[in-house]
């Protein structure tokens, strides 16, 4: 891990990092803060998954989120969202190609060589930061927005006992089903659509649900409600009788504005269960 | 309004009263808890309507629901399910007749001269209480539990600008495709299944919504789970992006144990609605 800057930050330390990655086949960055509590002892973590256009940067800077992690002495990481650089495939479109790697391990060219993001964000990442940082591997939360949100989601329910809680603001439920998820899986995966429900929040709460509490913050004038779909996920989360809360918060947006007002409720609430 | 019982309770007053019904055309009995509040003026209402077996009676006793109340200074009302007495059309079965309202004005025989339980709770009753007790007409609030979650969910939505939130424990969400729902409405009001449209939740959040804050608590052990159909409305609130909470609340059952959990959290959702 190559330090690329540390400042202190409600009395614990944000810093930037970098690291050569094997999945991705190209140097990775990545925010991680870490509470004053890490200087005295392994603390539990919470991932927070970027949406589409985002880097390691946008929710270090703007989801306020440090404050209620310090406070409850939580790490945060934040990593990018796909591999980057001069080597790597890209497209003119925002979301396909770099900033919207979409959390699955790409099989079509000319995206497989670098967009391995699931295996980045599920194996290596994490293996690199518990050799790295005093951060508790049994204590671990996930969250993201948009298509962050689609990648807490799947990445939790894939992995059972890992996360012990879960929650998204305003995430991509449905992507088989949406133009936000259709245009990347057939790129990134190919024309058969068996090998895209692995990564569909709603076809995995129907399958196999969470063994552990959700939080899901929707905004009614989200300006991207339709390729979100809501509707479907909250359906499967109630037919699965599946324990947790979806919450339709009333004029908020798709912004930073919007996940910046819940996220003292989203920490609080993964603080719980990582104190648990 | 004859007393039948008031008791004080929690700095207020807990009564029991009864009055003759034109509408039900039986006489009618309910429990209305005071705050200490009323006895300097009009407070705002809390409507809590019961579920099938209920009297007036049972939330009063078990809901817990004064406690948070006289905290907050609100009104609690508690009408019976249905018209009662030896007059009164009935059936052996525990979901039709007596102590099954469903707050529905019967069109049919042998139902229609005193199940009027629609007029009743939404015209007779809040014209006798505001005319009786200090209560502010223009500061109510709704929820029930079960037949009356449904109840009240229907009766916020048909009722614009009447109820400033709604809340709902383990609703009837979507009555006219459930076995609680289409034997009641097809005995109440005849085959025309366009006439139930106007009594189920679920419709009516797709065609009207709400104009104000919703909470809904579904427990996930809820042995009536499948009769009940939350995945249907949960659906509905998202797909109108209806703002509110949909709560799946993991490993609780249908009972007063489940109703009393949550009550605190529905008597301060209500109350920061009623004193905004």
């Amino acid at each position: 891990m190559k330090t690329i800057s540390e400042n202190r930050c409600f009395g614990g330390v944000q810093g930037v990092y970098s690291h050569a990655s094997q999945v991705t086949g190209c140097d990775m960055t990545l925010g991680l803060f870490l509470p004053e509590q890490a200087e005295t002892g392994a603390v539990p973590v919470l991932w927070y998954l970027s949406g589409l256009t985002c880097t390691h940067e946008n929710a270090m800077v703007k989801a306020g989120a440090q404050r209620w992690a310090a406070e409850a002495g939580i790490a945060l990481v934040f990593p990018d969202t796909s591999p980057r650089g001069d080597g790597v495939a890209n497209d003119a479109a925002y979301d396909l190609g770099q900033g919207a790697g979409f959390y699955v391990n790409a099989t079509e060219k000319p995206w497989s060589p670098h967009f391995q993001m699931w295996d980045y964000i599920t194996d290596e990442l994490p293996n690199a930061l518990f050799s790295a940082f005093p951060i508790a591997e049994e204590a671990q939360a996930i969250s993201g927005h948009s298509m962050g949100g689609h990648g807490a989601l799947t990445i939790a329910m894939s992995f059972p006992g890992r996360f012990r809680s879960v929650s998204a603001f305003a995430p991509i439920c449905n992507p088989t089903a949406s133009d936000w998820g259709r245009k990347q899986f057939a790129a990134y995966l190919g024309a058969e659509e068996s090998t895209w429900a692995q990564y569909d929040a709603t076809l995995l709460m129907r399958k196999r649900g969470f063994d552990g509490p959700i939080l899901i913050d929707q905004g009614t004038q989200d300006q991207f409600v339709d390729l979100l779909k809501p509707e479907s996920l909250a359906m499967a989360m109630a037919e699965r009788r599946q324990g947790g809360s979806f919450r339709m918060q009333k004029g908020y947006d798709h912004s930073y504005f919007f996940v910046s007002t819940f996220m003292e409720e989203h920490v609080a609430f993964h603080a719980a269960a990582l104190h648990a």
